[in-house]
């Protein structure tokens, strides 16, 4: 048996979450009955960073046990029967890893970046590829607002009523705002985040930089550690999981 | 009577291409139809350069002539019918022209750009936005080549049969690859295009890239002026118009 650590890229448009589901196809269901079509024996993945409907991956990260197969070979021929049942996801590499290593565990980071497209006419090939935000944003301001956020705090603010983390309290480690024309970019990194925290901080910034929430409203936010003073969260087409330090 | 000059983008996937075709949807129909949505008379568009089936549009320019109506309220009606019948098409902006304008007569200067994925991996959220190329890809030598196809020439070996242009002959002003990890961009602009001679360049491009033709190889299938002797032409999936100068 040998453990291997594989990269994943996914649309996540069509699936209802990474995670298995009754009734729903999620990528971790099409990853693991592409690898059942070519092997006998039933196969669980384990995934670095669960996501949300709709919520992309660049460089999702998972590992699975598996016996007498080449990386080359786990790669091509999951691929392949993704790609027979036209399944968006594709297996970007594999490699062998020691048996302490494991996908979610072992994480030391996770990179994450928001997309926004800032203008008034409607998206077409961005569709389910980014947030729609039709006022005019202040990216010098959301970066103001970012560093209120980066450093050790108590998240409760922009946690979801369902996430299953002991502690509200995280570190972020960066979280900054770019834009090219009408596209912007909320690039962010932490150990790890709160469910729903990287949509929540998305959705914060888009307040300050379109004038509705000041400076002051965001730390009023985050002082009061309750997810009701909180922004509006931001639509899962936006967020794309992008890398995994390990 | 006004003539308004509208930039419009779109996602060609859904369409056989722009052009009016009967019992088939095209940009022109979906375009024409949002009008009508909103006017009672009957309006016909031109536009600056047809797209074939699956060649998407950044910055494609169309004119039309109509009555009694602000370039404000012709965006935002149009763009308003097109998002309720889900087109995958928005108007960027719209300016009132003189009536000398004419968005394919007036047009200077049309760019290109060709998209290319270079990897071994299937695509998932480029699929149908790029052309999915296996093999690796050098980019100085594709960058040699298209230096042999700048400038004045007859471009016989790269038109379609079905092309309607008078003369084979084209000034192609710039063609260039960049290349930025697995992404390579082919950038080409020119007074006009012979019918399929971008795709054409782009398949020509690529044979040198992979290896499968030196230089002198698309020397002598420029020097033959014989579609026969020209390239695989590269799919519609990866060409964007993206901007007209006037």
């Amino acid at each position: 048996m040998a453990r291997y650590k594989i990269i994943v890229e996914y649309d996540g448009t069509p699936y209802f979450g990474f995670q298995r589901q009754k009734n729903q196809m999620t990528v971790q269901q099409a990853i693991e009955e592409a690898i059942s079509s070519w092997r006998p024996d039933p196969i669980t993945i384990h995934v670095s960073g669960r996501t949300d409907t709709g919520v992309h991956a660049l460089g999702q990260v998972i590992h699975v046990d598996i016996e007498n197969v080449s990386p080359h070979k786990l790669l091509e021929a999951t691929n392949h029967f993704l790609k027979i049942k036209d399944h968006p996801i594709s297996f970007l590499s594999v490699e062998e890893v020691p048996e302490s290593f494991h996908a979610r565990f072992s994480s030391q980071r996770r990179h994450y970046v928001y997309k926004i497209i800032n203008r008034r006419s409607p998206l077409t090939l961005d569709k389910y590829r980014a947030w729609h935000v039709h006022k005019p944003l202040d990216e010098k301001l959301m970066n103001q607002a970012a560093k209120l956020l980066i450093g050790h705090h108590d998240f409760s603010s922009f946690r979801s009523a369902d996430c299953q983390a002991q502690s509200p309290f995280k570190t972020l480690e960066q979280l900054e705002v770019t834009r090219r024309g009408e596209s912007l970019e909320i690039y962010t990194c932490s150990k790890s985040f709160l469910h729903h925290q990287v949509r929540n901080m998305a959705g914060a910034l888009k307040f300050v930089g379109e004038g509705r929430w000041t400076l002051e409203d965001l730390q009023r936010a985050l002082d009061a550690k309750d997810r009701t003073k909180g922004p509006f969260m931001a639509p899962a087409c936006g967020l794309y999981f992008i890398k995994v330090d390990y």
